[in-house]
C-alpha cells in the first residue's frame, strides 16, 4: 500500500506517519489483517518543518511543497496512491489574520487535490482532518451528527465547506472520502513558536509536565472538548479501513470525545504524576483569561455524540486521566528513559 | 442606487429586473420610502438571452458573458455598484450532468464574484438565489432553520458551500450578503428546451393553462414546496433593505412556502380558471412516472418553517389558489388582453 500524508510535518501528521509505518492499514472489510505499507509519501512544509525522524525508513520519501500547489498534488496522486491522508492546511488563527491564504490553502488547496484524484483512472480513498470548528453560533447543549453547520470563524467556514466538497466526490465516485471532525487534540509535545489556540490548551498540559510554568488563559469552568493525539491518530487511521458502503448521506462525523472543564484538566495534570511516582518538580498554572481566546473556546460545542462513529466502531480516551497517562507514556517518560 | 443582477436572461432574473425599475429598492432601515434604480446592470447569457424586452429603459445595460468570468465580474462590480442580485449559474440538470462546468460556475463563479466585492473599497450589499437542494438525505418532518445540509446533488453541495462563503465573507465585511434558500418557484411563462426539475413541476402550471396537454412525471400524492415567481421576486427584494444588524450566526435562510401534494396543483389548475369564467380549453393532464424525477423530489424537505424569514418580514402565496391566480394574472390573462 502506497499512502500519502499531506501536513506530515504537523504533530498530527507526523505521529500518523509513525504509526502507519509500524502498523499499516487496517484490515479489509473481510476481515483479513492489518496491510502493510510499501511506500509513505510524506509532504512537509516548503521549509521541510520537522522532517528528519523518519529519513532512514527505505520506504518514506519526503517531498517539501505548499499544500495548495496543483501541479506537485497531481504528481503526488498520479504516482500510484492507495491513500491520501489530508493533514495540510492553515491554522485557525492564521486563516482568520490572513483570509487569502486561509481561502487558497485550505479551500484551492483541497479542490486541487480532490480534482487530482478525480481525474485518475484509480480513485484513492481520501482521509481529511476535520474540525469541530465547523460548529458554531447558537448550539444545542450536545452536538449530534444532525446539528447544522453555522461556523463563526473562516477557518470553520473552510472546514465545513471540506465536508460539503468530499460527500459529494465521493458520492459521484470521484473518490472515497471520509471526514473526521477533531476536536482539540492534547497535546503538541514541542512548544510551537506561533500558538494556536489548541495549542494554548495543549500547553495546559506539556509546560507543567515539563517543568516549566505556564499561564491558563481560560476560565477554570470553561468546557473544552478534547482527545488525546494517540485516539484522534487511531481514528484517522481506521477510517481508511472503513468500507465506503458504510457510509449513507455524507462522509463526514465527529470523532466523540472527552468534554472536560480547564479546571479539572490542569488538577489532572498536577496530581497524576505523583500517583505515578515521579519525583521531578511540576510547572505552575497561574490564571489570567484572554476575552479573545475565551470567545473562540466559548463558540465550540461542549458535548457532542456521534452516532455515526460510533457504528463505525471508533473509540477514543476512556477518562481524563487515561488521556493524560497517554501523553506521559509518549511524550514525558518516553524522552527521560 | 445601481444594481447588478445576474442570471438576468433567466425567468427571475428577468421578472426581478422588471419589478426593480418599476418598485426600485426597498426603503432604508430608518423607514423611508423605496429608492428608485438609477442605473441596472443585467448581466445576460454569452448568447444574449431573452434580453430584448427592457432595452427601451435608458437606465438598462446589458452584457452579455458568463457568470464565471473574473475579470467581467470585477469590470461590473467596480462600477459602482450597491447592491448585487446574484442568480447567474448552471441549473441543477446541469450541474449533475457536468460536473466540472457546475463547479465552474457555481462555485468558482461564487468565488470570483465574492473576491470582487472583497477588493472594493465599499461593499456591495449582495443577495443570493440558493436553494432547498441544499437539503437531502434524512430530514425531519419540517425542516426549519437549523437543519443541517447534507445534499444529495453537486448542485446542491454547490449552494450549501455559497451559503457557507457568503457568511463568512459577510462576518467579515468583505460583502454583505444574504441568502434565499427557494422552493420550486411556479412557473416560466415559456417553454424550455431542456426543462429543469422545477420547470418540469411548473409544466404542470403552465401547459394546461396555455390549451396544451402535458404528461405529469410525478406520483399524484407527492408533496411540493411550491412558491409563485411574484412571491419569491419580491422576498429576494425585500431582503436588499434588510440591515445587516438583522442577521446573527447566518446570512442564510428559508423562504417559506406552501407545501402541496401534486394531486391538488393539478386539480387547482383544472377547477381555477372556471371560477373566473373561463371558456378557453384547457390541457388535459396525464400520469407517467419518472423514476428518477421522483427520487429527486422525493429527496426535498417537503415542509419548511423558517423562523428567520418570519422575523425579516418575507411573506409568501397565501394558498394554492392565490398562487396560481398570481400566474394566471401575470402570464395568460395579460398575455391574452
Amino acid at each position: 500500500m502506497h499512502v500519502l500524508v499531506t501536513g506530515a510535518h504537523g504533530f498530527l501528521g507526523s505521529e500518523l506517519c509513525r504509526t502507519l509505518l509500524r502498523d499499516g492499514l487496517p484490515g479489509d472489510e473481510a476481515g483479513a489483517p492489518a496491510r502493510p505499507l510499501t511506500r509513505l509519501t510524506r509532504l512537509l512544509r516548503p521549509d521541510g518543518g520537522a522532517s528528519a525522524a523518519l529519513q532512514a525508513d527505505p520506504r518514506v520519501r519526503s517531498v517539501a511543497g505548499d499544500a495548495a500547489d496543483g501541479a506537485l498534488l497531481d504528481t503526488l496522486v498520479a504516482d500510484g496512491v492507495d491513500v491520501v491522508f489530508a493533514l495540510g492546511g492553515t491554522l485557525s488563527s492564521e486563516a482568520e489574520a490572513d483570509f487569502a491564504r486561509g481561502l487558497e490553502v485550505n479551500l484551492h488547496g483541497l479542490l486541487r487535490l480532490l480534482e487530482a484524484c478525480r481525474l485518475r483512472a484509480h480513485q484513492p480513498r481520501l482521509v481529511y482532518a476535520g474540525s469541530i470548528a465547523a460548529y458554531g453560533g447558537p448550539l444545542p447543549d450536545t452536538v449530534d451528527d444532525l446539528c447544522r453547520h453555522t461556523p463563526q470563524s473562516s477557518y470553520g467556514t473552510q472546514k465545513a465547506i471540506a465536508e460539503l466538497l468530499i460527500s459529494d466526490y465521493s458520492r459521484r465516485g470521484h473518490v472515497d472520502g471520509r471526514v473526521l471532525r477533531l476536536p482539540v487534540v492534547i497535546a503538541r509535545p514541542w512548544p510551537q513558536p506561533r500558538p494556536s489556540v489548541s495549542d494554548r490548551v495543549g500547553a495546559l498540559v506539556r509546560e507543567p509536565l515539563a517543568g516549566r510554568d505556564v499561564v491558563c488563559p481560560l476560565e477554570p469552568d470553561s468546557w473544552l472538548p478534547i482527545v488525546s493525539m494517540q485516539s484522534a491518530v487511531e481514528a484517522l487511521r481506521a477510517l481508511a479501513g472503513v468500507p465506503a458502503s458504510a457510509f449513507e448521506a455524507t462522509r463526514a462525523m465527529n470523532l466523540p470525545s472527552l468534554s472536560v472543564q480547564v479546571r479539572e484538566l490542569v488538577r489532572t495534570v498536577q496530581t497524576l504524576p505523583a500517583w505515578r511516582g515521579w519525583r521531578r518538580p511540576l510547572g505552575q498554572v497561574s490564571w489570567e483569561p484572554d476575552a479573545a481566546l475565551q470567545a473562540v473556546v466559548g463558540g465550540w460545542p461542549q458535548r457532542f455524540d456521534s452516532e455515526l462513529a460510533r457504528r463505525l466502531g471508533l473509540v477514543v480516551d476512556r477518562s481524563l486521566p487515561h488521556l493524560i497517562n497517554r501523553y506521559i507514556n509518549a511524550h514525558v517518560e518516553s524522552a527521560a528513559a
